[in-house]
Protein backbone atom coordinates (compact mmCIF):
# COMPACT_ATOMS: atom_id res chain seq x y z
CA UNK A 1 0.00 0.00 0.00
CA UNK A 2 3.29 2.36 0.37
CA UNK A 3 3.62 3.25 -3.31
CA UNK A 4 0.26 3.94 -4.67
CA UNK A 5 -2.88 5.07 -3.73
CA UNK A 6 -6.19 3.00 -3.54
CA UNK A 7 -8.70 4.77 -4.86
CA UNK A 8 -12.31 4.28 -2.81
CA UNK A 9 -15.06 3.09 -5.07
CA UNK A 10 -18.64 3.84 -3.14
CA UNK A 11 -21.24 1.19 -3.47
CA UNK A 12 -24.63 2.11 -5.30
CA UNK A 13 -26.84 0.53 -3.06
CA UNK A 14 -26.43 1.70 0.74
CA UNK A 15 -26.32 -0.32 3.58
CA UNK A 16 -29.69 1.44 4.51
CA UNK A 17 -31.57 0.64 1.58
CA UNK A 18 -30.33 -3.12 1.93
CA UNK A 19 -31.98 -2.70 5.38
CA UNK A 20 -35.11 -1.48 4.27
CA UNK A 21 -35.19 -4.30 1.46
CA UNK A 22 -34.18 -7.05 3.89
CA UNK A 23 -36.80 -5.13 6.86
CA UNK A 24 -34.41 -5.52 9.42
CA UNK A 25 -31.00 -3.54 10.38
CA UNK A 26 -27.58 -4.98 10.20
CA UNK A 27 -25.34 -5.65 13.12
CA UNK A 28 -22.68 -7.77 14.59
CA UNK A 29 -23.36 -9.95 17.76
CA UNK A 30 -19.99 -10.59 19.44
CA UNK A 31 -20.05 -13.76 21.66
CA UNK A 32 -17.28 -14.04 23.96
CA UNK A 33 -16.00 -16.12 26.54
CA UNK A 34 -13.79 -19.32 27.30
CA UNK A 35 -13.38 -22.15 24.70
CA UNK A 36 -16.48 -24.44 25.75
CA UNK A 37 -18.52 -21.66 27.40
CA UNK A 38 -21.09 -22.34 24.38
CA UNK A 39 -20.16 -19.20 21.85
CA UNK A 40 -20.47 -21.21 18.83
CA UNK A 41 -23.53 -23.55 20.18
CA UNK A 42 -25.13 -20.09 20.90
CA UNK A 43 -24.40 -18.30 18.00
CA UNK A 44 -26.01 -20.96 15.55
CA UNK A 45 -29.28 -21.18 17.62
CA UNK A 46 -29.45 -17.44 17.05
CA UNK A 47 -28.88 -17.42 13.55
CA UNK A 48 -31.18 -20.84 13.00
CA UNK A 49 -34.06 -18.09 14.64
CA UNK A 50 -33.12 -15.32 13.18
CA UNK A 51 -33.66 -17.53 9.60
CA UNK A 52 -37.20 -18.65 10.59
CA UNK A 53 -37.93 -15.16 11.31
CA UNK A 54 -36.88 -14.31 7.84
CA UNK A 55 -33.57 -12.24 8.53
CA UNK A 56 -30.67 -12.44 7.03
CA UNK A 57 -28.08 -13.48 9.28
CA UNK A 58 -24.76 -15.28 9.24
CA UNK A 59 -22.36 -17.41 11.79
CA UNK A 60 -18.51 -16.18 11.80
CA UNK A 61 -16.92 -18.56 14.30
CA UNK A 62 -12.75 -19.45 14.96
CA UNK A 63 -14.18 -22.99 13.28
CA UNK A 64 -14.97 -21.55 9.79
CA UNK A 65 -12.19 -18.84 10.04
CA UNK A 66 -9.64 -20.68 11.02
CA UNK A 67 -9.86 -23.02 8.77
CA UNK A 68 -9.85 -21.29 5.93
CA UNK A 69 -8.90 -17.35 6.20
CA UNK A 70 -6.89 -17.71 9.55
CA UNK A 71 -5.62 -21.06 7.97
CA UNK A 72 -1.84 -19.44 8.01
CA UNK A 73 -2.14 -18.69 11.84
CA UNK A 74 -1.87 -19.91 15.14
CA UNK A 75 -2.46 -19.11 19.10
CA UNK A 76 0.38 -16.67 19.99
CA UNK A 77 -0.59 -13.13 21.24
CA UNK A 78 0.89 -11.76 17.93
CA UNK A 79 -1.22 -14.44 15.90
CA UNK A 80 -4.43 -13.82 18.02
CA UNK A 81 -3.82 -9.88 17.28
CA UNK A 82 -3.95 -10.57 13.27
CA UNK A 83 -6.86 -12.90 13.73
CA UNK A 84 -8.74 -10.48 15.52
CA UNK A 85 -7.86 -8.15 13.42
CA UNK A 86 -9.01 -9.96 10.16
CA UNK A 87 -11.86 -11.05 11.78
CA UNK A 88 -12.73 -7.93 12.67
CA UNK A 89 -12.63 -6.23 8.69
CA UNK A 90 -14.60 -9.70 8.12
CA UNK A 91 -17.68 -8.63 9.98
CA UNK A 92 -17.45 -5.20 8.99
CA UNK A 93 -18.25 -6.13 5.31
CA UNK A 94 -20.26 -8.86 6.19
CA UNK A 95 -22.31 -6.08 8.33
CA UNK A 96 -21.75 -3.64 5.76
CA UNK A 97 -23.79 -6.42 3.17
CA UNK A 98 -27.08 -6.25 5.38
CA UNK A 99 -26.16 -9.34 7.78
CA UNK A 100 -26.68 -9.48 11.17
CA UNK A 101 -23.43 -11.58 11.66
CA UNK A 102 -22.85 -13.66 14.68
CA UNK A 103 -19.60 -13.87 16.05
CA UNK A 104 -18.36 -16.35 18.08
CA UNK A 105 -14.68 -16.15 18.91
CA UNK A 106 -12.91 -16.49 21.95
CA UNK A 107 -11.60 -13.19 21.63
CA UNK A 108 -9.88 -12.77 25.25
CA UNK A 109 -8.69 -9.73 25.29
CA UNK A 110 -10.88 -6.15 26.40
CA UNK A 111 -8.35 -4.26 23.90
CA UNK A 112 -9.50 -6.58 20.61
CA UNK A 113 -12.92 -6.88 21.08
CA UNK A 114 -13.09 -2.97 21.27
CA UNK A 115 -11.50 -2.73 18.47
CA UNK A 116 -13.72 -4.69 16.37
CA UNK A 117 -16.56 -2.41 18.41
CA UNK A 118 -14.78 0.77 17.03
CA UNK A 119 -15.35 -0.82 13.21
CA UNK A 120 -18.98 -1.15 13.57
CA UNK A 121 -21.79 2.01 13.44
CA UNK A 122 -22.74 2.57 17.10
CA UNK A 123 -25.55 0.37 17.92
CA UNK A 124 -24.84 -1.87 16.09
CA UNK A 125 -22.65 -3.73 18.25
CA UNK A 126 -23.47 -6.15 20.87
CA UNK A 127 -21.13 -7.58 23.27
CA UNK A 128 -22.48 -11.01 24.33
CA UNK A 129 -20.64 -12.48 27.20
CA UNK A 130 -20.99 -16.64 27.50
CA UNK A 131 -20.26 -16.44 31.33
CA UNK A 132 -19.16 -20.29 32.49
CA UNK A 133 -17.26 -21.03 35.39
CA UNK A 134 -14.25 -23.13 33.69
CA UNK A 135 -14.65 -25.98 35.51
CA UNK A 136 -18.19 -26.67 33.25
CA UNK A 137 -16.20 -25.62 30.56
CA UNK A 138 -13.75 -28.34 30.91
CA UNK A 139 -16.71 -30.80 31.97
CA UNK A 140 -18.24 -30.35 28.45
CA UNK A 141 -15.14 -30.54 26.34
CA UNK A 142 -15.49 -33.83 24.80
CA UNK A 143 -11.92 -33.28 22.87
CA UNK A 144 -9.99 -32.83 26.09
CA UNK A 145 -8.85 -29.58 24.66
CA UNK A 146 -8.66 -28.30 28.34
CA UNK A 147 -7.17 -31.74 29.79
CA UNK A 148 -4.45 -31.61 27.38
CA UNK A 149 -3.72 -27.72 28.11
CA UNK A 150 -3.35 -28.42 32.18
CA UNK A 151 -1.07 -30.82 31.48
CA UNK A 152 1.01 -28.97 29.24
CA UNK A 153 0.69 -30.55 25.70
CA UNK A 154 -1.27 -27.35 24.90
CA UNK A 155 0.33 -24.11 25.13
CA UNK A 156 -1.19 -20.48 25.02
CA UNK A 157 -4.49 -22.21 26.02
CA UNK A 158 -6.97 -19.81 27.06
CA UNK A 159 -7.90 -19.94 30.62
CA UNK A 160 -5.63 -22.71 31.41
CA UNK A 161 -1.96 -20.73 29.80
CA UNK A 162 -3.36 -17.98 28.47
CA UNK A 163 -5.72 -15.15 30.22
CA UNK A 164 -9.13 -13.79 29.64
CA UNK A 165 -10.21 -10.51 30.23
CA UNK A 166 -14.22 -10.52 31.08
CA UNK A 167 -15.99 -8.30 29.66
CA UNK A 168 -16.90 -5.55 32.16
CA UNK A 169 -19.86 -3.79 29.94
CA UNK A 170 -21.00 -6.11 27.78
CA UNK A 171 -24.75 -5.99 26.08
CA UNK A 172 -25.75 -8.83 27.53
CA UNK A 173 -24.51 -11.65 29.82
CA UNK A 174 -25.43 -15.28 29.28
CA UNK A 175 -25.35 -17.69 31.49
CA UNK A 176 -24.83 -20.64 29.34
CA UNK A 177 -23.69 -22.87 32.37
CA UNK A 178 -27.08 -23.19 33.77
CA UNK A 179 -29.30 -21.57 31.00
CA UNK A 180 -30.27 -23.82 28.36
CA UNK A 181 -29.40 -22.83 24.37
CA UNK A 182 -32.92 -21.78 23.92
CA UNK A 183 -33.05 -19.60 26.45
CA UNK A 184 -29.43 -17.73 25.56
CA UNK A 185 -30.90 -17.30 21.96
CA UNK A 186 -34.17 -16.14 23.12
CA UNK A 187 -32.09 -13.54 24.81
CA UNK A 188 -30.11 -12.62 22.16
CA UNK A 189 -33.85 -11.98 19.89
CA UNK A 190 -35.08 -10.28 22.63
CA UNK A 191 -31.96 -7.50 22.83
CA UNK A 192 -31.64 -7.35 19.35
CA UNK A 193 -35.75 -6.51 18.99
CA UNK A 194 -35.46 -3.92 22.30
CA UNK A 195 -32.62 -1.93 20.12
CA UNK A 196 -34.87 -1.90 17.06
CA UNK A 197 -32.45 -4.10 15.12
CA UNK A 198 -35.46 -6.81 14.47
CA UNK A 199 -39.14 -6.09 14.63
CA UNK A 200 -41.32 -7.53 17.54
CA UNK A 201 -42.43 -10.43 16.06
CA UNK A 202 -45.06 -11.02 19.87
CA UNK A 203 -44.35 -15.29 19.21
CA UNK A 204 -41.68 -17.13 17.35
CA UNK A 205 -43.71 -19.05 14.29
CA UNK A 206 -43.94 -23.06 14.73
CA UNK A 207 -40.32 -23.39 12.28
CA UNK A 208 -38.59 -20.94 14.56
CA UNK A 209 -39.47 -23.00 18.08
CA UNK A 210 -37.96 -25.84 15.49
CA UNK A 211 -41.68 -27.55 15.69
CA UNK B 1 -3.23 -24.52 14.11
CA UNK B 2 -0.44 -26.46 14.91
CA UNK B 3 -1.07 -27.49 18.41
CA UNK B 4 -4.58 -28.64 18.58
CA UNK B 5 -7.68 -29.46 16.65
CA UNK B 6 -10.13 -26.77 15.14
CA UNK B 7 -13.87 -28.60 15.34
CA UNK B 8 -15.93 -27.76 12.28
CA UNK B 9 -19.32 -26.89 13.64
CA UNK B 10 -21.88 -27.12 10.93
CA UNK B 11 -24.71 -24.31 10.75
CA UNK B 12 -28.17 -25.39 11.28
CA UNK B 13 -29.32 -23.15 7.93
CA UNK B 14 -27.96 -24.59 4.85
CA UNK B 15 -27.05 -22.64 1.91
CA UNK B 16 -29.96 -24.38 -0.32
CA UNK B 17 -32.29 -22.99 2.63
CA UNK B 18 -30.82 -19.42 2.77
CA UNK B 19 -30.94 -19.90 -1.74
CA UNK B 20 -34.97 -21.11 -1.15
CA UNK B 21 -35.10 -17.96 1.25
CA UNK B 22 -33.90 -15.66 -1.13
CA UNK B 23 -35.53 -16.64 -4.57
CA UNK B 24 -31.71 -16.91 -6.17
CA UNK B 25 -28.98 -19.42 -6.32
CA UNK B 26 -26.14 -18.14 -4.40
CA UNK B 27 -22.97 -17.07 -6.82
CA UNK B 28 -18.92 -15.88 -7.47
CA UNK B 29 -19.03 -13.28 -10.09
CA UNK B 30 -15.11 -12.82 -10.75
CA UNK B 31 -14.23 -9.92 -12.40
CA UNK B 32 -10.71 -9.69 -13.98
CA UNK B 33 -8.44 -7.69 -15.94
CA UNK B 34 -5.92 -4.81 -15.95
CA UNK B 35 -6.11 -1.40 -13.67
CA UNK B 36 -8.88 0.76 -14.97
CA UNK B 37 -10.51 -2.10 -17.23
CA UNK B 38 -13.75 -1.07 -15.80
CA UNK B 39 -13.77 -4.19 -13.00
CA UNK B 40 -14.70 -2.09 -10.44
CA UNK B 41 -17.51 0.01 -12.33
CA UNK B 42 -18.96 -2.92 -13.91
CA UNK B 43 -19.20 -4.79 -11.09
CA UNK B 44 -21.08 -1.99 -9.01
CA UNK B 45 -23.47 -1.65 -11.35
CA UNK B 46 -24.05 -4.90 -11.64
CA UNK B 47 -24.75 -4.66 -7.94
CA UNK B 48 -27.29 -1.74 -8.37
CA UNK B 49 -29.04 -4.28 -11.07
CA UNK B 50 -29.56 -7.42 -8.64
CA UNK B 51 -30.34 -5.09 -5.56
CA UNK B 52 -33.35 -3.60 -7.55
CA UNK B 53 -34.53 -7.54 -9.02
CA UNK B 54 -34.50 -8.25 -5.29
CA UNK B 55 -31.38 -10.31 -4.90
CA UNK B 56 -28.71 -10.52 -2.14
CA UNK B 57 -25.57 -9.03 -3.78
CA UNK B 58 -22.49 -7.56 -2.50
CA UNK B 59 -19.07 -6.31 -4.32
CA UNK B 60 -15.70 -7.42 -2.96
CA UNK B 61 -13.17 -5.16 -4.68
CA UNK B 62 -9.62 -4.00 -4.67
CA UNK B 63 -10.46 -0.88 -2.66
CA UNK B 64 -12.68 -2.43 0.55
CA UNK B 65 -10.52 -5.02 0.88
CA UNK B 66 -7.06 -3.02 0.55
CA UNK B 67 -8.60 -0.53 3.04
CA UNK B 68 -9.17 -3.38 5.56
CA UNK B 69 -8.67 -7.16 5.66
CA UNK B 70 -5.04 -6.79 3.28
CA UNK B 71 -4.16 -3.21 4.55
CA UNK B 72 -0.40 -5.28 5.86
CA UNK B 73 -0.38 -6.11 1.95
CA UNK B 74 1.78 -4.48 -0.19
CA UNK B 75 1.91 -5.33 -4.48
CA UNK B 76 5.25 -7.99 -4.57
CA UNK B 77 3.98 -11.73 -5.66
CA UNK B 78 4.28 -12.89 -2.29
CA UNK B 79 1.75 -10.29 -0.98
CA UNK B 80 -0.47 -10.48 -4.18
CA UNK B 81 -0.84 -13.98 -3.10
CA UNK B 82 -1.57 -14.02 0.51
CA UNK B 83 -4.40 -10.70 -0.63
CA UNK B 84 -5.87 -12.93 -3.04
CA UNK B 85 -5.81 -15.89 -0.84
CA UNK B 86 -7.50 -13.80 2.17
CA UNK B 87 -10.18 -12.58 -0.98
CA UNK B 88 -10.83 -16.37 -1.98
CA UNK B 89 -11.42 -17.30 1.46
CA UNK B 90 -13.98 -14.12 1.86
CA UNK B 91 -15.51 -15.23 -1.47
CA UNK B 92 -15.95 -18.48 0.06
CA UNK B 93 -17.66 -17.69 3.17
CA UNK B 94 -19.75 -14.81 1.49
CA UNK B 95 -20.97 -16.98 -1.34
CA UNK B 96 -22.06 -19.65 1.92
CA UNK B 97 -23.93 -16.79 3.74
CA UNK B 98 -26.11 -16.46 0.09
CA UNK B 99 -25.13 -14.31 -1.48
CA UNK B 100 -24.32 -13.42 -5.10
CA UNK B 101 -20.79 -11.48 -4.56
CA UNK B 102 -19.38 -9.71 -7.12
CA UNK B 103 -15.51 -9.61 -7.01
CA UNK B 104 -13.11 -6.73 -8.92
CA UNK B 105 -9.80 -7.69 -8.53
CA UNK B 106 -7.00 -7.49 -11.28
CA UNK B 107 -6.18 -11.38 -10.11
CA UNK B 108 -3.28 -11.29 -12.58
CA UNK B 109 -2.29 -14.49 -12.68
CA UNK B 110 -4.52 -17.86 -14.01
CA UNK B 111 -3.09 -19.89 -10.77
CA UNK B 112 -4.98 -17.10 -8.38
CA UNK B 113 -8.35 -16.87 -10.18
CA UNK B 114 -8.19 -21.11 -10.30
CA UNK B 115 -7.56 -21.30 -6.47
CA UNK B 116 -10.80 -19.11 -5.76
CA UNK B 117 -12.73 -21.30 -8.57
CA UNK B 118 -11.78 -24.55 -6.52
CA UNK B 119 -12.95 -23.09 -3.49
CA UNK B 120 -16.47 -22.13 -4.80
CA UNK B 121 -19.34 -25.01 -5.92
CA UNK B 122 -19.45 -25.95 -9.67
CA UNK B 123 -21.43 -24.09 -11.74
CA UNK B 124 -21.55 -21.05 -8.79
CA UNK B 125 -18.28 -19.54 -9.91
CA UNK B 126 -18.08 -17.36 -13.20
CA UNK B 127 -14.84 -15.58 -14.42
CA UNK B 128 -15.69 -12.38 -16.26
CA UNK B 129 -12.86 -10.75 -17.97
CA UNK B 130 -12.78 -7.20 -18.69
CA UNK B 131 -11.17 -6.80 -21.75
CA UNK B 132 -9.75 -3.77 -22.25
CA UNK B 133 -6.50 -2.56 -24.14
CA UNK B 134 -3.66 -0.67 -22.25
CA UNK B 135 -3.77 2.32 -24.07
CA UNK B 136 -7.34 2.53 -23.04
CA UNK B 137 -6.87 1.76 -19.57
CA UNK B 138 -3.83 4.24 -19.50
CA UNK B 139 -6.37 7.04 -21.21
CA UNK B 140 -9.16 6.61 -18.52
CA UNK B 141 -6.46 6.37 -15.42
CA UNK B 142 -7.39 9.92 -13.68
CA UNK B 143 -5.04 8.87 -10.71
CA UNK B 144 -1.89 8.73 -13.40
CA UNK B 145 -1.07 5.39 -11.71
CA UNK B 146 0.01 4.47 -15.56
CA UNK B 147 2.09 7.40 -16.47
CA UNK B 148 3.86 6.77 -12.88
CA UNK B 149 4.30 3.27 -13.85
CA UNK B 150 5.52 3.85 -17.05
CA UNK B 151 7.96 6.15 -15.28
CA UNK B 152 9.09 3.41 -12.75
CA UNK B 153 7.76 5.36 -10.56
CA UNK B 154 5.66 2.90 -9.35
CA UNK B 155 6.78 -1.06 -9.11
CA UNK B 156 5.14 -3.97 -9.59
CA UNK B 157 1.99 -2.34 -11.78
CA UNK B 158 0.42 -4.84 -13.44
CA UNK B 159 0.58 -4.56 -17.41
CA UNK B 160 3.64 -2.28 -17.25
CA UNK B 161 6.12 -3.65 -14.56
CA UNK B 162 4.29 -6.65 -13.19
CA UNK B 163 2.68 -9.64 -16.05
CA UNK B 164 -1.02 -10.07 -16.73
CA UNK B 165 -2.31 -13.39 -17.81
CA UNK B 166 -5.55 -13.07 -19.50
CA UNK B 167 -7.81 -15.81 -19.01
CA UNK B 168 -8.31 -18.64 -21.53
CA UNK B 169 -11.68 -19.96 -20.80
CA UNK B 170 -13.65 -17.04 -18.93
CA UNK B 171 -17.60 -17.49 -18.51
CA UNK B 172 -17.88 -14.22 -19.98
CA UNK B 173 -15.68 -11.52 -22.01
CA UNK B 174 -16.77 -7.83 -21.51
CA UNK B 175 -15.63 -5.47 -24.10
CA UNK B 176 -15.28 -2.67 -21.55
CA UNK B 177 -13.33 -0.27 -23.87
CA UNK B 178 -16.08 -0.54 -26.60
CA UNK B 179 -19.37 -1.34 -24.77
CA UNK B 180 -20.97 0.87 -22.39
CA UNK B 181 -21.08 0.12 -19.02
CA UNK B 182 -24.86 -0.47 -18.81
CA UNK B 183 -24.44 -2.78 -21.47
CA UNK B 184 -21.34 -4.85 -19.53
CA UNK B 185 -23.80 -5.35 -16.60
CA UNK B 186 -26.90 -6.71 -18.43
CA UNK B 187 -24.28 -9.16 -20.16
CA UNK B 188 -23.61 -10.15 -16.69
CA UNK B 189 -27.58 -10.71 -15.96
CA UNK B 190 -28.29 -12.60 -18.59
CA UNK B 191 -25.58 -14.98 -18.11
CA UNK B 192 -26.94 -15.51 -14.30
CA UNK B 193 -30.23 -15.87 -15.85
CA UNK B 194 -29.41 -18.48 -18.55
CA UNK B 195 -27.09 -20.05 -15.50
CA UNK B 196 -30.13 -20.79 -13.44
CA UNK B 197 -28.22 -18.07 -10.78
CA UNK B 198 -31.36 -15.90 -10.92
CA UNK B 199 -34.77 -16.22 -12.48
CA UNK B 200 -36.08 -14.95 -15.69
CA UNK B 201 -36.92 -11.52 -15.55
CA UNK B 202 -38.59 -10.52 -18.53
CA UNK B 203 -37.44 -6.76 -18.13
CA UNK B 204 -35.69 -4.84 -15.44
CA UNK B 205 -38.48 -2.81 -13.55
CA UNK B 206 -38.00 1.06 -14.24
CA UNK B 207 -36.00 1.07 -10.66
CA UNK B 208 -33.76 -1.26 -12.04
CA UNK B 209 -33.14 0.91 -14.94
CA UNK B 210 -32.41 3.87 -12.86
CA UNK B 211 -34.90 5.93 -13.75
Amino acid sequence: MNDRQVVWHASLVTREQREAANGHKAAVVWFTGLPGSGKSTTAHEVERLLFALGCQAYVLDGDNVRHGLSADLGFSPEHRNEHLRRIAELSRLTHDSGMIVLCAFVSPTRASRDKVRALIPQGAFFEAYCRCPISVCAERDLKGFYAKAQAGQIKDYTGVSAPYEEPTAAELVLDTATQPVAQCAADVIALLTKRGIIRPSATLTPAARGA
